[in-house]
């Protein structure tokens, strides 16, 4: 790794000049500054909290790489990300890799010297080396918390508290035997909204039952066929937490085509809010992710102020939003609300932006 | 306009020697070829059917233009893009703009210069002019039929047949009062979903009825409150041609709210078979619409063998997909499939690929 000596020797002043360079002291000429951070970028070289500070805006373009194109989640952050960076006449070079973090270095090598800065929502905790290598001195704001990259932003999502809380909520409701559809292994924000899950169970003093968790792999065919397993289960479970909506529409077809009622025979509950999700039958139960704020925030991070500090670890608060499938009865004072308000009904303590 | 003359000039060759290099002749050294695409492209010079021959793989990138990026037809057509690309070592580029023409020029100059071909998606036939200007050199496919670009290879859903097709089904089950949910104005495919349900009404001698076509603009809540006006109307429609998928989610959560059993009291169609329609409540009737298929031969256009004679104009067929929410009673001989297998039906005809 390069060291502020490096720096210091490569663009020929002092270490403590480098050093007041990436702490935006003005005693700085613009030159200097500039032959500075050149090369710290040759080098890869890393200070501490100063990812924000090498967004030059040579290339007025920001990478994103992506695990997957698919779908409503991914579909709402990048909507996110392109909102914010058009605000700051950035344009998107967006890229999808594969799980394998030989593709990631890959990518990263295809867009190294295009971009002035890069957001990487990798699931993968492997990736943590080939980001390492691979992104060098791009400042980089990380969609995974696990993944550790010196002097890189990170934005998580409350993935354990919203799956504790909506399972708790499904508790509250008088269920105990309450299956889940997990997302694909190996994949962070399942892994974590399946130990939420669990927590809650434990909580509760319910035995955590594996044969009750059903794997899948955020799809909507996944969701289909895991319903399908669950339903097979005796006693079977009375409640479903889906760890995310896009398998909780093929577990709304699963049970439709097993004549279940929802939330009559069976509650349903998920996580993320995709825009359809108040609009399914019934409305759907679940955790709200602002994916757009997530995407937005992105953006913030690498384009504003940067602090004196080391790198921010942000973490994206979410809400309960209860709809018709988890079956709570809505309370008197609701039921004057029209089927509309119900529908776009988000649960007290909602709050918006993020919080650290 | 730059002609053959002035490109033959700028590269120091003969016209036929530009001739030659553009029609891919062998006895071209590859150093012309060279010196002539470059002034072909400093020149903005276009000859006719050479659009691939400009792929000269210099940024490793494409670039991909979209009106939005929310939703997932819009997130299916990337993924297309995205898997055609790699298979290039292409890597995207990907850019919003909203639907004026100056956002469409600004955005095509940020990305000139890096990238080695553009896919855009403009619904606006406005753009044409923003496109002829500012896309200049770089090879370009539309994914519009009626943007006219001098040279552009383009690309169209066949939406007229496909809505036409859908209104004629509804017709044969015994409707005649066949209300519609409209795309948003001076969009491409909008108008032509609703030009293909007013044919077919015309075509059955049913009497086209403004007051049973409500706009919408693509989104789950227009389709919402576009099903609510429509539900007033007198005497009530007995089914609804929904111009995309994520209208008819928001159309299926309305006629819930009102209490209004699908198919039994109303019959709902669609149009585009995104991922999650096989497992809505109940399954959707839709036209289906290769939306990856779309992305991966906007791709192949840009990268493969060019053509002697000018631009293509290629139009990707559509295919009926016969579910629940029309109330067409499957046929006997589908009544012993699973409900798994019915949802996963497509209609006879079905035809992969593209034709012209």
């Amino acid at each position: 790794m390069p060291t502020i000596r490096d720096v210091a020797r490569a663009s020929r002043v002092s270490v403590a000049t480098v050093s007041r360079v990436f702490n935006d002291h003005s005693r700085v000429s613009e030159t200097t500054r500039e032959r500075v951070v050149a090369a710290a970028n040759r080098l890869g070289y890393w200070p501490n909290g100063t990812a924000r500070s090498l967004i030059t805006n040579r290339t007025h373009a920001l990478g994103v790489l992506l695990p997957d194109l698919h779908g409503e989640f991914f579909s709402e952050v990048i909507r996110g990300i392109d909102l914010a960076a058009r605000s700051h006449r950035l344009h998107l070079m967006v890229s999808s890799f594969t799980a394998s973090p030989e593709d990631l270095t890959s990518v990263l090598r295809a867009v190294r010297g295009r971009i002035d800065g890069l957001i990487v929502m990798t699931p993968d905790v492997d990736a943590s080396e080939a980001l390492r290598q691979g992104a060098g001195a791009i400042p980089t704001v990380l969609l995974n918390p696990e993944v550790q990259v010196a002097g890189c932003d990170s934005i998580s999502i409350a993935n354990i508290d919203g799956a504790q809380a909506m399972v708790q909520h499904l508790i509250s409701l008088g269920h105990r035997r309450i299956a889940t559809v997990t997302g694909p292994k190996g994949n962070i924000d399942a892994h974590q909204r399946l130990e939420g899950y669990r927590a809650a169970l434990r909580e509760a003093g319910i035995e955590v039952d594996p044969t009750l968790e059903a794997q899948g792999n955020f799809t909507e065919s996944s969701g289909y066929e895991a319903a399908a397993l669950l339903l097979k289960r005796r006693p079977r479970p009375t409640a479903i937490f889906v760890a995310n909506d896009h398998m909780a529409v093929g577990v709304l077809g699963a049970l439709q085509d097993a004549s279940i009622k929802i939330p009559g025979d069976l509650a349903v509950a998920a996580f993320d809010d995709i825009p359809m999700a108040r609009f399914l039958t019934p409305p759907l139960t679940t955790v709200h992710v602002d994916m757009l704020a997530l995407g937005q925030r992105a953006v913030q991070l690498l384009t504003g102020p940067r602090p004196i500090q080391g790198p921010r670890r942000e973490v994206l608060p979410t809400t309960l939003v209860v709809r018709a499938s988890c079956g709570s009865a809505p309370p008197s004072k609701a039921a004057a609300k029209t089927r509309w308000e119900r529908r776009h009904a988000v649960a007290p303590g909602t709050r918006g932006g993020l919080g650290t």
